[in-house]
C-alpha cells in the first residue's frame, strides 16, 4: 500500500525504501491508543488498515471526537511533538489496526536528506489546516443536519464503521439530536 | 522589517531580495479588505504595519471572528487559494494598514527555486495549524473566563487596540458576557 500512496505523493520509489528502513508495523487492538493524551508523543504513524480517531477528554470525563482516521491516513499528535510537550489528545483505535510508525528523529533525519520529504509534509499540513479550516466553519456557521449531510458526503464509508455516539460527538450534538436528524432525512430521502 | 523577519526564519539574505523584486506594498484603510469573501484569492500579504482580521458573515448576518493578524503575521486565505475557489471568510483591515504583497504564481516560482520557500512555508502552515488545534481545544473545553485569560496572554497587545465586541466575537460568547467576565476579573486582580 505504501508504494501506491508514495508514489500518489510524488516520493521517487528509491526514497520510499529508505523511509521503509526506519519505520516498524505495529498493530493496535481496539481500544488501544497510538498517543496517550498527557504523554509527549515522539512518532508519527501511517494507517494501513483500521480506524482511529482523535480524543479530547474534559475535567469531568466527557470525550470529544477531534476527527476520523481512515487508512491511508498519517496520524499524530503534530504540535506536542513538534513542541516536545504532552499531548492534549489521544489519538484512540477504533477498530483492530495496523500502523506503519516512524520515530521523528528519524523523520527529521530523512527530511535533511531530500525535499521530497519537506514536499510530503507540506502537503500533509495543508491538507490538516484545510479540514481544520473547514470544520472551524462548520461549527460557527453550519447547523447541525447541514454538518451531518457533509459529514455523510465527506466520509462515506465511516457511517457504517463508527457508532452513532461518536458521530454526534464529531458534530458536536446530543445522540437523541443525531437520532432525530436521521430520522428526518430518512423521511425526506 | 522583513530583512529582520526573514533572518529570524533563516532565508538567506540574498533570497529575501529575490523575493522583494516580486512584490508590491499596498495601504488599506481602516474598514479595507484585503481579500473578499466570494472571491477566488490569488495573493499572500506580510503586515506590515496595522492590523486585520478573519472574519466569517453567516446568511443571517452575523460576522465571526476567526483570528487576529497584527504585523509581521502572513495573511491569506489560503486553502482557497490552493483549491481554486471563492474564499469563504473576508480578511478585514481594523486599523490603516501597509502589507507586502505577493502573487501565487510568483510565489510558486519562488519555491521551485529555492528549497528555503519550502521551510518557510512549512514553518508558516505549522505555525497556522498549531494555532487552529489550540483554538479547537479551547473552544470545545474551555469556559469563556479561561479563554478570554488565555487571550490576554497570547495577544497582550490587542487588548487595547480592538474593540470589545470584537474580542467578544473571536472568544464566540456575547459582548455582554465579556463585559461580565472583565469586571470579575478586575474585581479579583
Amino acid at each position: 500500500m505504501e508504494e501506491t500512496i508514495f508514489s500518489e505523493l510524488d516520493i521517487p520509489s528509491g526514497k520510499v525504501n529508505k523511509f521503509m528502513a526506519l519505520t516498524n508495523i505495529r498493530t493496535y487492538p481496539q481500544g488501544g491508543c497510538f498517543i496517550w493524551a498527557g504523554t509527549t508523543p515522539s512518532k508519527i504513524g501511517l494507517v494501513q488498515k483500521g480506524l482511529f480517531r482523535y480524543l479530547y477528554t474534559d475535567q469531568a470525563g466527557n470525550g470529544f471526537t477531534k476527527s476520523f482516521m481512515p487508512e491511508r491516513n498519517f496520524i499524530s499528535s503534530y504540535s506536542a511533538m513538534v513542541q516536545k510537550r504532552p499531548s492534549y489528545f489521544s489519538i484512540e483505535a477504533l477498530e483492530d489496526s495496523t500502523v506503519l510508525e516512524i520515530k521523528y528523529e528519524n523523520w527529521l533525519l530523512l527530511r535533511e536528506g531530500h525535499r521530497c520529504w519537506d514536499r510530503l509534509l507540506l502537503g500533509i499540513l495543508e491538507k490538516g489546516f484545510m479540514a481544520k479550516e473547514k470544520r472551524e466553519r462548520e461549527l460557527l456557521l453550519l447547523d447541525a443536519e447541514t454538518r451531518y449531510r457533509n459529514f455523510l458526503l465527506e466520509y462515506p464509508a465511516l457511517e457504517k464503521r463508527v457508532k452513532q455516539h461518536l458521530i454526534a460527538s464529531y458534530l458536536g450534538i446530543k445522540p437523541e439530536s443525531l437520532s432525530r436528524i436521521r430520522k428526518n432525512l430518512h423521511g425526506i430521502t
